[in-house]
Protein backbone atom coordinates (compact mmCIF):
# COMPACT_ATOMS: atom_id res chain seq x y z
CA UNK A 1 0.00 0.00 0.00
CA UNK A 2 1.05 3.42 -1.00
CA UNK A 3 1.23 5.66 1.73
CA UNK A 4 1.82 10.03 1.91
CA UNK A 5 4.23 10.66 4.35
CA UNK A 6 2.61 13.68 6.46
CA UNK A 7 5.37 16.03 7.81
CA UNK A 8 4.72 16.04 11.61
CA UNK A 9 8.38 18.15 12.32
CA UNK A 10 10.73 19.81 9.95
CA UNK A 11 14.07 21.28 11.05
CA UNK A 12 16.29 22.82 9.25
CA UNK A 13 20.09 21.62 9.61
CA UNK A 14 22.03 23.93 6.80
CA UNK A 15 21.55 26.14 4.11
CA UNK A 16 24.08 26.99 2.01
CA UNK A 17 25.09 28.26 -1.62
CA UNK A 18 24.03 25.42 -4.07
CA UNK A 19 22.39 23.08 -1.42
CA UNK A 20 19.95 22.94 2.47
CA UNK A 21 19.62 20.16 4.56
CA UNK A 22 16.52 19.50 6.73
CA UNK A 23 15.53 17.02 8.85
CA UNK A 24 11.48 15.64 8.64
CA UNK A 25 10.29 13.53 11.01
CA UNK A 26 7.20 12.33 9.44
CA UNK A 27 3.92 10.21 10.40
CA UNK A 28 4.25 6.12 8.71
CA UNK A 29 0.96 3.81 8.48
CA UNK A 30 1.70 2.52 12.16
CA UNK A 31 1.23 5.78 13.12
CA UNK A 32 5.14 5.11 14.15
CA UNK A 33 7.52 8.28 13.84
CA UNK A 34 10.25 8.19 11.32
CA UNK A 35 13.23 10.64 10.42
CA UNK A 36 13.89 11.40 6.82
CA UNK A 37 17.11 13.21 5.81
CA UNK A 38 16.82 15.60 2.73
CA UNK A 39 19.00 17.86 0.81
CA UNK A 40 16.99 20.55 -1.60
CA UNK A 41 18.88 21.44 -4.61
CA UNK A 42 17.14 24.05 -6.84
CA UNK A 43 17.61 21.29 -9.60
CA UNK A 44 19.92 21.02 -13.08
CA UNK A 45 20.04 21.19 -16.41
CA UNK A 46 22.39 18.75 -18.76
CA UNK A 47 22.78 19.44 -22.90
CA UNK A 48 24.01 16.81 -24.79
CA UNK A 49 25.61 18.56 -27.30
CA UNK A 50 25.68 16.64 -30.93
CA UNK A 51 28.47 18.22 -33.75
CA UNK A 52 26.98 17.99 -37.09
CA UNK A 53 30.18 15.58 -37.37
CA UNK A 54 28.38 13.23 -35.15
CA UNK A 55 30.19 13.77 -31.96
CA UNK A 56 29.00 14.64 -28.71
CA UNK A 57 31.21 17.70 -26.40
CA UNK A 58 31.91 16.37 -23.15
CA UNK A 59 33.70 18.39 -20.65
CA UNK A 60 36.00 16.91 -18.46
CA UNK A 61 36.63 18.24 -14.85
CA UNK A 62 37.85 17.71 -11.27
CA UNK A 63 34.60 16.98 -8.86
CA UNK A 64 35.33 17.56 -5.07
CA UNK A 65 32.84 15.57 -3.82
CA UNK A 66 34.06 12.35 -5.62
CA UNK A 67 37.70 13.31 -5.76
CA UNK A 68 38.26 12.26 -9.40
CA UNK A 69 38.20 13.72 -12.52
CA UNK A 70 35.16 12.83 -14.37
CA UNK A 71 33.26 12.85 -17.97
CA UNK A 72 30.64 14.72 -18.26
CA UNK A 73 27.85 16.26 -20.72
CA UNK A 74 27.96 20.36 -20.27
CA UNK A 75 25.52 21.25 -17.09
CA UNK A 76 24.65 23.41 -14.25
CA UNK A 77 22.20 24.22 -11.67
CA UNK A 78 18.99 26.62 -12.26
CA UNK A 79 19.39 29.79 -11.12
CA UNK A 80 16.38 31.55 -9.68
CA UNK A 81 13.48 32.05 -11.51
CA UNK A 82 15.89 30.64 -14.53
CA UNK A 83 13.74 28.25 -16.88
CA UNK A 84 15.46 24.87 -17.95
CA UNK A 85 15.65 25.96 -21.89
CA UNK A 86 17.68 29.34 -20.62
CA UNK A 87 19.54 27.72 -18.27
CA UNK A 88 20.79 25.29 -21.05
CA UNK A 89 21.53 27.58 -23.64
CA UNK A 90 23.65 29.43 -20.81
CA UNK A 91 25.71 26.69 -18.96
CA UNK A 92 26.51 25.37 -23.01
CA UNK A 93 28.05 28.87 -23.63
CA UNK A 94 29.54 28.89 -20.63
CA UNK A 95 30.88 25.93 -20.27
CA UNK A 96 32.52 25.11 -23.75
CA UNK A 97 31.04 28.03 -25.98
CA UNK A 98 29.00 26.22 -28.00
CA UNK A 99 25.86 27.47 -29.23
CA UNK A 100 22.60 26.01 -31.06
CA UNK A 101 19.67 27.05 -32.42
CA UNK A 102 18.45 23.76 -32.09
CA UNK A 103 17.84 22.85 -28.65
CA UNK A 104 14.84 20.00 -27.67
CA UNK A 105 13.86 19.16 -24.40
CA UNK A 106 14.47 15.22 -23.60
CA UNK A 107 13.17 14.42 -20.39
CA UNK A 108 14.22 15.09 -16.45
CA UNK A 109 14.27 12.59 -13.85
CA UNK A 110 15.43 13.15 -10.01
CA UNK A 111 18.69 11.78 -9.71
CA UNK A 112 18.96 10.26 -6.07
CA UNK A 113 15.27 10.34 -4.54
CA UNK A 114 16.22 8.83 -1.78
CA UNK A 115 17.55 11.78 0.04
CA UNK A 116 17.30 14.75 -2.55
CA UNK A 117 14.90 16.76 -4.77
CA UNK A 118 17.13 17.68 -7.14
CA UNK A 119 15.68 17.16 -10.50
CA UNK A 120 18.06 17.36 -13.75
CA UNK A 121 16.30 18.39 -16.98
CA UNK A 122 18.01 16.43 -20.44
CA UNK A 123 18.00 18.63 -23.45
CA UNK A 124 20.02 17.84 -27.13
CA UNK A 125 21.35 20.88 -28.83
CA UNK A 126 22.12 19.62 -32.12
CA UNK A 127 24.03 21.25 -35.01
CA UNK A 128 25.91 23.05 -32.29
CA UNK A 129 28.49 26.37 -33.21
CA UNK A 130 31.65 26.89 -31.96
CA UNK A 131 32.12 30.46 -29.45
CA UNK A 132 34.71 30.87 -26.88
CA UNK A 133 33.63 29.47 -23.65
CA UNK A 134 33.35 31.64 -20.43
CA UNK A 135 33.61 28.93 -17.26
CA UNK A 136 32.31 30.76 -13.70
CA UNK A 137 35.27 32.03 -11.76
CA UNK A 138 35.88 28.83 -9.65
CA UNK A 139 35.23 26.13 -13.10
CA UNK A 140 38.13 24.60 -14.91
CA UNK A 141 37.12 22.39 -17.33
CA UNK A 142 38.62 20.38 -20.11
CA UNK A 143 36.11 20.15 -23.34
CA UNK A 144 36.45 16.74 -25.56
CA UNK A 145 34.62 15.58 -28.68
CA UNK A 146 34.12 11.73 -28.80
CA UNK A 147 31.91 10.22 -31.41
CA UNK A 148 28.59 8.63 -30.09
CA UNK A 149 29.19 4.86 -30.42
CA UNK A 150 32.28 4.88 -28.85
CA UNK A 151 30.49 7.28 -26.16
CA UNK A 152 28.40 4.33 -25.50
CA UNK A 153 31.36 1.90 -25.37
CA UNK A 154 32.43 4.09 -22.71
CA UNK A 155 29.52 3.42 -20.55
CA UNK A 156 29.68 0.25 -21.13
CA UNK A 157 33.35 0.02 -19.95
CA UNK A 158 33.07 2.00 -16.85
CA UNK A 159 35.15 5.24 -18.20
CA UNK A 160 31.99 7.25 -18.33
CA UNK A 161 30.60 7.35 -14.93
CA UNK A 162 28.20 10.03 -14.41
CA UNK A 163 24.71 9.81 -14.13
CA UNK A 164 23.16 12.29 -16.25
CA UNK A 165 25.76 11.38 -18.65
CA UNK A 166 24.79 7.89 -18.87
CA UNK A 167 21.48 9.14 -19.12
CA UNK A 168 22.16 11.73 -22.10
CA UNK A 169 24.42 9.72 -24.32
CA UNK A 170 21.38 6.93 -24.68
CA UNK A 171 18.59 9.24 -25.43
CA UNK A 172 21.21 11.15 -28.28
CA UNK A 173 21.56 7.66 -29.41
CA UNK A 174 18.27 6.33 -29.51
CA UNK A 175 17.40 9.68 -31.56
CA UNK A 176 20.37 9.27 -33.98
CA UNK A 177 20.06 5.89 -34.65
CA UNK A 178 16.08 6.36 -35.48
CA UNK A 179 17.50 8.95 -38.11
CA UNK B 1 43.63 22.16 -17.76
CA UNK B 2 42.62 19.75 -15.06
CA UNK B 3 43.29 20.41 -11.76
CA UNK B 4 42.66 18.78 -9.06
CA UNK B 5 41.52 21.01 -5.76
CA UNK B 6 43.28 20.79 -2.49
CA UNK B 7 41.54 20.65 0.70
CA UNK B 8 42.97 23.71 2.53
CA UNK B 9 40.08 22.86 5.48
CA UNK B 10 37.19 20.93 6.12
CA UNK B 11 34.22 21.34 8.38
CA UNK B 12 31.86 18.56 9.62
CA UNK B 13 27.93 20.18 9.66
CA UNK B 14 25.98 17.22 10.14
CA UNK B 15 25.85 13.24 10.98
CA UNK B 16 23.07 11.42 10.04
CA UNK B 17 22.02 8.00 9.80
CA UNK B 18 22.03 7.87 5.89
CA UNK B 19 24.20 10.73 4.99
CA UNK B 20 26.51 13.34 6.36
CA UNK B 21 27.18 17.16 5.35
CA UNK B 22 30.38 18.60 5.59
CA UNK B 23 32.08 22.02 3.75
CA UNK B 24 35.41 21.71 2.06
CA UNK B 25 37.65 24.84 1.60
CA UNK B 26 39.21 24.15 -1.39
CA UNK B 27 42.45 25.86 -3.26
CA UNK B 28 41.95 26.86 -6.97
CA UNK B 29 44.53 27.15 -9.81
CA UNK B 30 44.66 30.73 -9.01
CA UNK B 31 45.40 29.97 -5.71
CA UNK B 32 41.96 31.81 -4.99
CA UNK B 33 39.84 29.39 -2.29
CA UNK B 34 36.21 28.14 -2.78
CA UNK B 35 33.42 26.62 -1.31
CA UNK B 36 32.51 23.06 -1.92
CA UNK B 37 29.54 21.94 -0.28
CA UNK B 38 29.75 18.05 -0.25
CA UNK B 39 27.07 15.06 1.03
CA UNK B 40 28.65 11.66 1.94
CA UNK B 41 26.65 8.60 1.65
CA UNK B 42 28.22 5.61 1.88
CA UNK B 43 27.10 4.39 -1.82
CA UNK B 44 23.75 1.96 -2.66
CA UNK B 45 22.78 -0.60 -4.97
CA UNK B 46 20.07 -0.84 -7.60
CA UNK B 47 18.88 -4.35 -8.91
CA UNK B 48 17.09 -4.76 -12.43
CA UNK B 49 14.86 -8.08 -11.47
CA UNK B 50 13.80 -10.16 -15.29
CA UNK B 51 11.15 -12.84 -14.53
CA UNK B 52 11.12 -15.92 -17.65
CA UNK B 53 8.16 -13.97 -19.17
CA UNK B 54 10.79 -10.51 -19.83
CA UNK B 55 9.07 -8.18 -17.54
CA UNK B 56 10.79 -6.01 -15.03
CA UNK B 57 9.85 -5.89 -11.60
CA UNK B 58 9.22 -2.54 -9.84
CA UNK B 59 8.64 -1.17 -6.14
CA UNK B 60 6.73 1.98 -6.04
CA UNK B 61 7.08 3.96 -2.82
CA UNK B 62 6.78 7.29 -1.53
CA UNK B 63 9.47 9.31 -1.20
CA UNK B 64 9.84 12.07 1.15
CA UNK B 65 12.09 13.87 -0.59
CA UNK B 66 10.94 14.65 -3.76
CA UNK B 67 6.98 14.08 -1.80
CA UNK B 68 5.87 11.70 -5.12
CA UNK B 69 5.05 8.38 -5.46
CA UNK B 70 7.95 6.87 -7.76
CA UNK B 71 8.29 3.65 -9.93
CA UNK B 72 11.23 2.67 -9.12
CA UNK B 73 13.76 -0.63 -9.07
CA UNK B 74 14.58 -2.30 -5.89
CA UNK B 75 17.56 -0.37 -4.50
CA UNK B 76 18.84 0.31 -0.95
CA UNK B 77 22.29 1.67 0.62
CA UNK B 78 25.18 -0.28 1.49
CA UNK B 79 25.52 -1.66 4.95
CA UNK B 80 29.05 -1.37 6.67
CA UNK B 81 31.54 -3.65 5.39
CA UNK B 82 28.72 -4.88 3.09
CA UNK B 83 29.68 -5.95 -1.12
CA UNK B 84 27.56 -4.79 -3.60
CA UNK B 85 26.28 -8.05 -4.66
CA UNK B 86 25.34 -9.12 -0.79
CA UNK B 87 23.89 -5.72 -0.63
CA UNK B 88 21.73 -6.91 -4.18
CA UNK B 89 20.48 -10.18 -3.19
CA UNK B 90 19.20 -8.47 0.37
CA UNK B 91 17.73 -5.65 -1.02
CA UNK B 92 15.80 -7.69 -3.93
CA UNK B 93 14.55 -10.09 -0.81
CA UNK B 94 13.35 -7.41 1.20
CA UNK B 95 11.41 -5.06 -0.72
CA UNK B 96 10.09 -8.16 -3.47
CA UNK B 97 10.66 -11.08 -2.10
CA UNK B 98 12.59 -12.29 -4.90
CA UNK B 99 15.67 -14.57 -5.42
CA UNK B 100 17.62 -15.26 -8.13
CA UNK B 101 20.54 -17.83 -8.73
CA UNK B 102 21.24 -15.32 -11.81
CA UNK B 103 23.02 -12.01 -10.86
CA UNK B 104 25.34 -9.99 -12.84
CA UNK B 105 27.45 -6.73 -12.53
CA UNK B 106 26.43 -3.94 -14.78
CA UNK B 107 28.28 -0.71 -14.50
CA UNK B 108 28.53 1.16 -11.35
CA UNK B 109 28.18 5.45 -11.83
CA UNK B 110 27.75 8.56 -9.34
CA UNK B 111 24.27 9.87 -9.34
CA UNK B 112 25.03 13.76 -8.61
CA UNK B 113 28.98 14.47 -8.60
CA UNK B 114 28.30 18.00 -8.42
CA UNK B 115 27.43 17.63 -4.62
CA UNK B 116 27.55 13.91 -3.37
CA UNK B 117 29.89 10.91 -3.39
CA UNK B 118 26.92 8.24 -3.80
CA UNK B 119 28.17 5.54 -6.25
CA UNK B 120 25.13 3.52 -7.12
CA UNK B 121 25.96 -0.11 -8.00
CA UNK B 122 23.43 -1.40 -10.91
CA UNK B 123 22.80 -5.60 -11.27
CA UNK B 124 20.58 -7.61 -13.08
CA UNK B 125 19.29 -10.51 -11.58
CA UNK B 126 17.34 -12.96 -14.08
CA UNK B 127 15.40 -16.10 -13.33
CA UNK B 128 13.86 -14.37 -10.00
CA UNK B 129 12.44 -16.99 -7.79
CA UNK B 130 9.30 -15.56 -5.76
CA UNK B 131 8.95 -15.45 -2.22
CA UNK B 132 7.98 -13.03 0.60
CA UNK B 133 9.19 -9.95 1.07
CA UNK B 134 10.38 -8.26 4.07
CA UNK B 135 10.41 -4.78 3.97
CA UNK B 136 12.15 -3.18 7.00
CA UNK B 137 10.07 -1.14 9.70
CA UNK B 138 9.88 2.39 8.03
CA UNK B 139 9.15 1.30 3.97
CA UNK B 140 5.94 0.77 2.19
CA UNK B 141 6.25 -0.57 -0.99
CA UNK B 142 4.29 -1.73 -4.25
CA UNK B 143 5.69 -4.47 -6.17
CA UNK B 144 4.39 -3.85 -9.97
CA UNK B 145 5.58 -5.94 -13.01
CA UNK B 146 6.05 -4.56 -16.34
CA UNK B 147 7.14 -5.76 -19.52
CA UNK B 148 10.34 -4.23 -20.86
CA UNK B 149 9.17 -2.51 -23.71
CA UNK B 150 6.39 -0.86 -21.81
CA UNK B 151 9.11 0.34 -19.49
CA UNK B 152 10.87 1.74 -22.16
CA UNK B 153 7.94 4.02 -23.28
CA UNK B 154 7.54 5.19 -19.49
CA UNK B 155 10.82 6.77 -19.17
CA UNK B 156 10.25 8.26 -22.62
CA UNK B 157 6.76 9.77 -21.74
CA UNK B 158 8.15 10.56 -18.41
CA UNK B 159 6.03 8.07 -16.07
CA UNK B 160 9.37 6.88 -15.15
CA UNK B 161 11.55 9.39 -13.26
CA UNK B 162 14.01 7.75 -11.42
CA UNK B 163 17.63 8.15 -12.52
CA UNK B 164 19.21 4.75 -11.44
CA UNK B 165 15.37 3.06 -12.54
CA UNK B 166 16.25 4.66 -16.13
CA UNK B 167 19.73 3.37 -16.35
CA UNK B 168 19.00 0.41 -15.06
CA UNK B 169 16.16 -0.29 -17.85
CA UNK B 170 18.14 1.05 -20.27
CA UNK B 171 20.64 -1.81 -19.22
CA UNK B 172 18.50 -4.53 -19.08
CA UNK B 173 16.80 -3.75 -22.91
CA UNK B 174 20.47 -3.52 -24.03
CA UNK B 175 21.24 -7.07 -23.04
CA UNK B 176 17.67 -8.61 -23.92
CA UNK B 177 17.88 -7.37 -27.34
CA UNK B 178 21.28 -9.01 -28.10
CA UNK B 179 19.80 -12.20 -26.94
Amino acid sequence: MIYEEKTMKSEKIYEGKILSLRIDTVELPDKKYSKREIVEHPGAVAIVPITNEGEIVFVKQFRKATETVLLEIPAGKLEINEQPVECAIRELKEETGLYSENIEYILDYFSSPGFTNEKIHIFIASEVINGEATPEEDEYIDVVKINIDEAINMIKDGTIKDGKTIIGVYMAYNKMKKG
